[in-house]
């Protein structure tokens, strides 16, 4: 079984898109991965096909249904029964390498695409649903959020990097920001390649890389850092946790 | 002038994929925002149009030489000097909403989407670049990156999410998540919407929806809560606090 991302989505021709091309296409053209995307208009129960309306309690823009979302997650869920579920939603635990890494390595996902103000609570006390958020910020919706995500896992499956591309060195996968790289020419605007780089010493260049890994994500990612380091940071939330334990 | 988005890329047909629909699409299509997307091999200096070569020092995968990314960006800043100029990175700082909403009110920005292992950092060194990750998770390139910022930014120029939309109530702008929402049907699943949001009482209303507020950002983001209390914070980097200042 290849790894299967079903997304339910007000717009399902937004699916593959990026992920039609370079790695995830050519991954998807080989069965590497699947995509069954559904349309959550089709679960509306009147003639205008409508999935939201007004928020209890006033206020602006428009809630979609807990009904209709519940609708079309349990037919996905029926022809899906081995997937996780997760909704991509600022309000979710932030999404991380360790989270992507063990979404990577099972069947899939099925991934809700909120639209308009978000989705009525209700779904998430009634549905066992994990909800991510790619980061602090706000997105006209959850489907480049979706699109990211699926990037981040299609690229571990199995085959799609090919041998060539070191997945462990990365940032994050050793709980540090990654070390600067350089390539040809050797000297360029007057500025060289650091000679360690240049002189053959493994030792020492791999010496010199996990100083400036530790240099950069103390300069940059104290957070990051203190992880790292084991330092008590605190919990994220007890779902969270369980997401990623 | 419109918000423009140039885009440094060794797939430009990645865009404006999904932002060609919806909101973003029809943005688009009013002229609200443009886009100029820049094939990074158009700068190459060789027959096979070469961008990468093996890294200094060695190990895996490729790295995109500086001379050709700073070729491309040379001509990309001649054109649109008034553009700030982000490289899509795990390496950067963190994006926020208040970062969005500062490029959203500015006259857009240059985009440089990196690929394969990374950019060569002599061209970070050499030019004025602000390196900006989405979260801790690796993607296969800076396009999907480039695509969730700008996705981030375009919803919040003028005129694109219309009057019936809100931004200030939204998760990040107030500094703490979003509280709940609910819409029709009153009862679902027996669950009922909460009664205080069926009082027409919007005092009491709004008070609820800020203590909501405030419960789940604890709850769930202890770190955006302490933030958002003005207690002590680690700063993320120098680099990080000029450019969000």
């Amino acid at each position: 079984m290849s790894f299967t991302a079903a997304i339910l989505t007000l717009y399902p021709e937004m699916f593959p898109g990026p992920l039609g091309l370079s790695l995830a296409g050519r991954a998807l053209g080989e069965g590497r991965w699947r995509l069954d995307p559904v349309q959550i208009r089709d679960f509306a129960k009147d003639r205008h096909r409508s999935v939201d309306d007004t928020p209890a309690g006033g206020g602006a823009g428009m809630v979609m249904r807990a009904d209709i979302l519940a609708a079309a997650l349990d037919a996905t869920t029926a022809r899906h029964p081995d997937l996780p579920v997760l909704a991509m939603s600022p309000r979710g635990a932030p999404l991380r390498q360790a989270r992507v890494r063990a979404l990577a390595a099972g069947p899939g996902a099925i991934l809700i695409c909120g639209r308009f103000e978000g989705m009525d609570e209700r779904l998430f006390e009634a549905r066992a649903i994990e909800q991510v958020s790619l980061g602090d910020f706000i997105l006209s919706g959850g489907e480049m959020a979706a699109l990211t995500l699926l990037d981040a896992c299609i690229r571990l499956l199995p085959g799609v990097m090919g041998a060539a591309s070191s997945g462990d060195e990365e940032s994050f996968e050793s709980g540090l920001l990654e070390y600067p790289h350089y390539t040809r020419p050797v000297e360029w605007e007057g500025r060289t390649i650091p000679e360690v780089l240049r002189s053959g010493d493994h030792a020492r260049i791999a010496a010199w890389r996990h100083a400036e890994a530790e240099r950069i994500t103390r300069l940059r990612r104290p957070d990051l850092w203190e992880r790292q380091r084991g330092a008590p940071v605190r919990s994220p939330s007890g779902a969270r946790q369980k997401d990623e334990g």
